[in-house]
């Protein structure tokens, strides 16, 4: 079969973890008989850098006539100046929104031969720990209404406004309780129903799709004692779906958890088989170049696509192995073990793991 | 002197952590030659038990007239079906808005006795922790517009207000630096200004407070890096300002990285003197009678109460001392030694810390 991923390398080390995610990629399409076509667009800092905006409705064609986007990492200090609607950052919100990529999920594992880098004590996480995180993406108060307003006596106001609409909390509770069937079959959804409205309709909403999946146990927690729970005792959880403002918060305190952000992917995907895949870590300027750069998050990103839009299960877990495999020989690259002078490069960790497909 | 002070027992636990407080108090009171008196109002599930409504305005007015207050816990599953306008939480919500206390603050800090409670790796919290959060109260998404729309092919949606307004900032970033002017000087305030016009603002105000004191650090963090960074590396902290959702969940997360919420104080501040003393735990309905409640959260509260609203710094460390002896005796309640049988009840534990002032 035929893939055509647009590929966006980005920012700081993108280019360099997206070059070994390709790398890893191209092994699986001749050892399995795929093959992979990318096609490179700009977004980010280095759109802005090339045709002064940073998101290029050249690139949104592109990407939208494809079967998946792959991206390494978008923004960086470089850009701090540029003004609000064009910084690096808007490409992620805009590439989001035009691609209709509602579901974000951000699975937040500890790998066995890392579990040493877990902040958390041993014994809170022994025995692993699996979470995906399915946050909604293109709604809330990230797109909601925003302006600037009368505050009264205070002056001058500011306000975004916090929005859903029952069709899209149906839509990404679907995604969490298909995701959880796959998995512990729990799922946890995080709102703050005891004071907002949306978080009521939220609430009612994921209990209705509940109903159509009685093999699945539904807990509803508020995003306070969530953010509590997983630092606490987050083998609790299994499938956790929240809104887009408390999954960005979320997801990140899971990922930091796992003390491995550099080997988390991510996924977001549409309506149908269509994503955009990205290591969950940033663009990091101050590594980029040095060959420091752990690539497995986009390695990692990369089997996701195989999965959730090419529907290659075996292939993702060729994948998944190759990287366990690499990790159980002792390879670490720089951020895995504290920049020892044994670590690998960003080169050789993507070379290794092809070896291993 | 003369001191006023309106009480809320609560539902729970809370009327035996307030006795513990009380006993506490009126030793400091004795010592020091201060007289403290206590005015019992209702508010929250006691209240909806007692008049039918979580906040009585005769408990308002009393408050009002008082120095301050001092307040156990409110809530429980008893009243989880309670129409939500009148649910025990409302009961806060109203307190803080009608008594204007628009700043929250909340140490989480680890106590050396109690070092081994922590979640977090021993590495990384040893040196000690101690984090105010600084959360704004009274503005924000709690007490913005909400209500129900039309979400167009998405069906009826509801949505929520997140609204800040310059002097709401303005005076929230006063406080946080006047605290940090007396801590290790460094303010970290927290938003999401990549997305958020209200976060865009805060951001700005809180630099142009920062202004005025020229001796004190600023850090501007995302929210999600916030939420990370709290496990990661915890001591980087010192004062943490940030809106009332986003301090709802990251001063949760900071007391839960203490591995004691139930030793951890709150206060609630109006301009002027004025304030609320609570524990940041809840109302634990199920141990409540057995004596296994901590009172320590709050009778540090009342130390709080001691200092901030009544200017008593001698006395407020006294109750400190108190508690430090306590524990360097080596007392513990029952959460602080898993229940084990010497654990000291919660009476015994009030009898103790009073003996020791
Ligand atoms: C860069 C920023 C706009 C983005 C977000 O808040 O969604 C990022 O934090 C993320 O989680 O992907
Ligand atoms: C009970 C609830 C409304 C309240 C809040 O969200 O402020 C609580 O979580 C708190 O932090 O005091």
């Amino acid at each position: 079969m035929n893939y055509n991923i647009a590929v966006v390398r980005g920012d700081g080390i993108g280019p360099e973890v997206v070059a070994e995610t390709i790398k890893v990629l191209e092994k699986v399409g001749q050892k399995f008989g795929h093959s992979f076509h990318f096609t490179d667009v700009p977004a980010g800092g280095a759109a802005i850098d090339a045709v002064g905006e940073c998101l290029p409705a050249e690139t949104v064609r592109i990407a939208k006539s494809s079967d998946a986007v792959l991206l390494g990492a978008v923004g960086g200090p470089k850009w701090d100046n540029v003004p609000g609607d064009q910084r690096p950052e808007r490409a992620l919100l805009g590439l989001r929104k035009e691609l209709g990529l509602f579901a974000n999920l951000r699975p937040a594992m500890v790998f066995d031969q890392l579990a040493d880098a877990s902040p958390l004590k041993p014994e809170i996480i022994s025995g692993g720990l699996d979470i995906v995180v399915v946050r909604e993406l293109t709604g809330g108060i990230y797109f909601g209404e925003k302006g600037h307003k009368d505050g009264g006596d205070m002056g001058p106001a500011a306000y975004d406004v916090e929005q859903y609409a029952k069709g899209e909390v149906r839509r990404i509770a679907k995604v969490a309780f298909d995701m959880a069937m796959k998995r512990s079959r729990k799922v946890t959804s995080v709102d703050k129903s005891n004071v907002l409205e949306s978080s009521r309709l939220w609430r009612r909403v994921v209990a209705e799709v509940a109903e159509d999946y009685p093999g699945v146990e539904l807990d509803n927690l508020y995003v306070d004692n969530a953010a509590m729970q997983l630092v606490r005792n987050p083998r609790q959880f299994d499938v956790i779906v929240t809104s887009n403002m408390f999954g960005d918060i979320l997801s990140d305190e899971a990922s930091q958890i796992t003390g491995s952000i550099g080997m988390l992917p991510s996924a977001s995907l549409a309506d149908g088989n269509f994503g955009m895949y990205e290591p969950v870590h940033g663009s990091a300027p101050d590594i980029a170049g040095t060959g420091q750069a752990n690539p497995i998050a986009t390695i990692l990103s990369g089997a996701m696509m195989l999965r959730y839009t090419f529907g290659l299960g075996e292939e993702a877990k060729s994948i998944e192995d190759a990287v366990n495999r690499f990790l159980s020989d002792g390879y670490r690259t720089a951020d895995l073990c504290g920049g020892a002078p044994e670590a690998v490069t960003t080169t050789q960790c993507g070379d290794l793991i092809a070896a291993n497909i």
